[in-house]
């Protein structure tokens, strides 16, 4: 028998959020798993780092499970960080993120500290996958998404992830006999319309939550927008390198050097 | 004569910093400047926005010049979404983003407060630069970029820069008569190699600062590492379209729906 991969297990929800606890019970029946992973709750954190203040981790035991795990002071990105240079005896052979209470498809992928945690990984040439259900509440329902976890994580230990390249992944909130199967996407060109809910605290300052309905502009049945509405789970490949190639040549028309 | 373009200024170093001062005064030059940057320090902050707290913004006067500005008690990418959508009247022409006091080249774009606000620029369809100088020092030089940040955004407003692409410049730490010139580069591939410098609080419990050494993998003479070592500025065009389209074949011959 061929020795079992080490599984690295993070989020930016926080190590005890339902979603990552669903994420290790999954990849024990695959590997050796050890999680590291924020306090709490990191959302929207986008691909921050910590550089300004320290880094606490700790040995936290959560359930009764075979899994090693660390809660870590920082943000999704660090727990990569510090899961490589400082716990891990080696690299490990998978890294793992989420799955994320609500949706990290189309844009979210920028602002998302679940991919972040997943693209850390892909920098340090660990393939690494990013899982995300279109459910934000904490009691999320994350039974149907299992079965495809395991599925796609099997595949990119088998047959391996294109180099520089991490799976962002994300599963239409549904029920297991209503999701029709996996699709490989593009990124939908979307935005949030942010609004804005101004206040006045007891004080008379005016204050301001951030609040916004999400847009999806494209039409495109190869997006995971298409696919997450039509009952398909999307697995986008995304990659580290955010050179526009394209847009080279056109730039090269600008006067720069007179 | 034309209306005067609007500029948004911001930045992630905070809006006292020298960077964002220089760049203020260049922007002037060029058109009506409304200023919405972080009060304080957010290096690193990736693409952070702020969910789960309120976001305070205050009018302040820091200058004498004819700019208006607010500070902002959020990260860069908050900056510009209360920016777009509660203090400017209509889309700025332009959004530009730094002096940053340090470099954000190859892979350093993914850690960058600066860029997350250039690229939430280029996401809500506003023109975006975000600058960037070769020295971390709060007293960083910026005299030689000035020329510089003025052709650059000069050409953005003439000439307009592709659609759904934000530009990354990095100077050199160089004087101006020693600065070769502009040259359109792609991203290298460069990663950091982290270091955690471990140490204990005076209560004996251990704590972590991230430190790291920069690797640059990258040998192409058509990178913005290359340009810089060798005293040119690099103009990266970025995209926030992360999808890996090349890699969408490969995983086609996964075995995803049996």
């Amino acid at each position: 028998m061929s020795k079992r991969p080490l599984i690295l297990v993070t989020n930016d929800d926080g190590i005890t959020a339902p979603g990552i606890r669903a994420l290790i019970e999954v990849m024990l029946e695959i590997g050796d798993v050890v999680v590291v992973a924020p306090d709490s709750p990191q959302s929207g954190m986008g691909h921050a780092i910590t550089i300004n203040s320290v880094l606490y981790i700790e040995r936290v035991y959560i359930d009764n499970g075979k899994q090693i795990e660390y809660s870590c002071s920082g943000t999704p990105a660090d727990c990569v960080k510090l899961a490589v240079k400082e716990i891990l005896k080696r690299k490990p052979d998978l890294c793992v993120s989420g799955i994320n209470h609500g949706s990290n498809s189309s844009i979210n992928v920028i602002y998302s500290g679940t991919m972040s945690a997943a693209l850390e990984a892909g920098i340090e040439g660990i393939p690494a996958i990013g899982f995300s259900l279109l459910d934000y509440n904490y009691n999320a329902n994350f039974e149907a998404t299992k079965k495809y976890v395991k599925i796609i994580a099997k595949n990119a230990l088998d047959k391996g992830i294109p180099n520089n390249v991490v799976l962002n992944v994300n599963f239409p909130n549904l029920l297991e006999k209503d999701i029709k199967g996996i699709k490989i996407c593009r990124q939908a060109k979307a935005n949030w319309e942010e609004e804005f809910d101004k206040r006045q605290t007891p004080q008379g300052k005016d204050y301001y939550w951030l609040t916004g309905k999400f847009v999806n502009l494209d039409n495109g049945e190869d997006t995971d927008e298409w696919a997450l509405e039509n009952g398909y789970i999307s697995v986008v490949p995304v990659q580290f390198d955010l050179t526009a190639h394209h847009a080279i040549s056109n730039l090269n028309t600008w006067n720069l050097n007179d």
